[in-house]
């Protein structure tokens, strides 16, 4: 046993990797903020869309909005059409301009606005998935159960209480697997 | 030296990393689509950019880029603010649609129009840079070193012939590394 676990142990120790790319919490219940979460696997970007929270229908300014999903997480969804236990998405909120050096029309992403987080964690919440705005901060509390967040999520996402219906390669993986939410339409 | 090579051998085998992310050629000289660049990092997205030759003005269906590098480049990146040898950009193109599920408002991105490439080689391309168009194909050779592609990023890139200045997280490295290309303007 000895000598099947020290290259392991070596291999984590050499490359840097931590043993689980999940949430991770302060002995309050806070969610941190992943350091690295910017290489962490991106899952879709929109521009001024207005179901989010922090996203607001400003056709002047728009915000962008970046998510990203921990890598194992991403993968096990690949692989199988559903969120493992401690899956974790950000959501980056970014502010937008237009014209700027060459570009001369759309949006490209200027700084951060917000962020916030979604976690699926069975034994730290009743409601398996819990949300978090972290504004600028580095930690965050769970929204109450009965948030709108909690709600939106559970009565209008495509896979679980997740928005797949908006992640282009996501849901032809759900598609594929047979995934998607029941009542849930297969095109929109 | 035998011992302390071992165990970085044992460890790529364990964890399936590849020893090099960067870009893989065919034997004619043809750069392959990397399959699995949506897990690369996540640089930026913008909507309906028309700096871009895949990227069109067009308002009503406005396409979104989402920019990808190989993780070992963007590490590097973020410690000396430079691309080294063997970096790989991808571009995705996607479509975007508006109304759709919940959203009343703003864009989302859809199926893919268009993949597109930015390779630095210094052994292999006499410009260090080439660029390339894989359309919905697997591989692509680079298009003359006289294209529009190569003089616009020659001209008015960031950070050597990067559009850094689209990536709000790494024109902040590059400011503080000092690596914007002379007469850059630290603002725009």
């Amino acid at each position: 046993m000895k000598q099947s676990i020290l290259p392991v142990l070596t291999c984590l120790a050499l490359l840097g990797q931590p043993v689980s790319d999940g949430p991770s919490f302060s002995p309050a219940g806070e969610l941190m903020l992943p350091k690295d979460y910017r290489q962490w696997v991106f899952v879709t970007s929109g521009l001024g869309m207005t179901y989010g929270p922090a996203a607001q229908a400003n056709t002047s300014d728009p915000s962008f909005d970046n998510v990203f999903v921990n890598p194992s997480s991403y993968r096990a969804f690949l692989e199988t059409g559903h969120w493992p236990d401690r899956t974790m998405f950000v959501l980056e909120v970014r502010h937008s301009a237009g014209k700027g050096s060459i570009n001369q029309g759309g949006h490209y992403q200027t700084e951060i606005a917000a962020i916030e987080a979604a976690v699926k964690d069975e034994s730290r919440f009743p409601q398996k998935w819990a949300y978090f705005g972290f504004g600028r901060g580095e930690k965050a509390e769970p929204f109450p159960a009965n948030s709108v967040c909690n709600s939106c999520h559970r009565q209008n996402a495509a896979v679980e209480t997740t928005f797949v219906q908006f992640y282009p390669e996501l849901l032809e993986v759900a598609k594929r697997k047979g995934t998607l939410n029941a009542g849930f339409p297969n095109s929109h």
